[in-house]
């Protein structure tokens, strides 16, 4: 199997969001297609074990906010590398909420969808939700989508691991290490796969090119997803 | 329901293609997906009256070819709005056959996937098909992708009647029309909805800018689907 291949498929990036019970929740997700055009109808493809596909079950109902180009690191952080089972997601976020009762992400966001779900399959690890489209907006005409390949390729971004495209990198390649000097020693971040490059630097947080791992600040953070320091460690 | 919101849901552009007792066909398609990791599986949406649909459920198998973005535009004519039907379309492309017998277009194509289908469902117009991925190919490392936005407003297409994403704007707006000098007007192409801009020429066919639609010349064709002038209308 040849994982660059899958690379080349193209995505955009979505936070999808759901309310059931009055526990709200919402994630980062790369999948997100129109399957029909009359009546509209959406595809999402969620991981079993999500908060968020448990609140979808429970309410038939989700939403899709689409996410512009210069999304903030502290969105995707939150949405794409929190659980809600532990933090409320929506306490500083700006959200509104549709006529269906679902909650959905404004903050970042260029247009949004409300869906009725109409059907659910499962497939393995995941569930597919196909809703209909019963409301939506255009919140930024000129807006950008921020894609799957620019944060990856530009914000150095990697998959959670409940995502359908995950890769599980340790199961495939591992090149043989070489020692390296200290100063130009890369480090991984562990929650969201960013790479900190010494030779790069940071230039989000005013890191200079040339700036080891090691002389980075104690309070530096991840600039994808907020991890501290010690979520980081050398590849 | 907003329309503008829909484009701004990111797509790439694949060929998808079948066979089955002796028929092979393909057709260009802006719907793929990853929906799992383990096993890597692909969703596709395909209009239930697409040859190839009936080839998928007939053999079982699919090939996904991931378009290059500057895959030409006699690719993306033959594969996105001649029918199978009447011509065939891997007649004159190059193209190989995957393990399992299924037809794969390399042409403009930078990577390709060959997938056994695993389930198979019916929303409305079209069907969704879940394939395991059994064979792929990355043709061209460095090879961009092309999208469906870039498609759409740097190569002026438009989806085919049959796309689920297809929109048929004569329901929607109608802007009233001015009149117009000639020399300035617009044209259309009704088979893939190319717009024809006297203002912009068109380079691919060495057409100067300033060239109005009557002046071009008779044997001229539509940029990106190969239709002749007979199928472009003022707009």
């Amino acid at each position: 199997m040849n994982i660059e291949a899958f690379f080349k498929i193209t995505y955009g990036l979505y936070i999808i969001s759901a309310k059931a019970n009055d526990k709200q929740n919402g994630y980062v997700a790369n999948t997100a297609f129109q399957v029909t055009a009359e009546p509209p109808q959406i595809a999402i493809s969620c991981n079993k074990d999500n908060l968020t596909s448990k609140l979808i079950e429970e309410s038939g109902y989700f939403s899709i906010s689409i996410l512009k180009q210069d999304t903030s690191a502290d969105t995707i952080g939150l949405f794409g590398y929190k659980t809600g089972k532990d933090v409320d997601k929506f306490e500083n976020i700006e959200y509104k909420t549709s006529k269906s009762g679902t909650p959905v992400v404004t903050q970042d966001s260029i247009a949004w969808f409300d869906c009725k779900v109409k059907q659910t399959i499962i497939v393995d690890t995941h569930i597919l939700f196909i809703g209909e489209i019963i409301e939506n907006e255009l919140l930024d005409e000129a807006g950008e989508p921020l894609t799957y390949a620019f944060y990856r390729d530009v914000k150095k971004g990697a998959a959670p691991k409940n995502a359908p495209t995950y890769i599980d990198k340790s199961k495939i390649t591992s090149k043989p290490k070489t020692e390296q000097a200290s100063t130009n020693q890369k480090y991984k971040c562990l929650a969201c796969g960013y790479i900190y490059d010494p030779a790069v630097g940071d230039e989000e947080n005013d890191i200079a090119p040339g700036t080891s791992f090691d002389d980075l600040p104690d309070d530096w953070t991840c600039p994808t997803c907020g991890s501290p320091k010690s979520m980081f460690e050398p590849v």
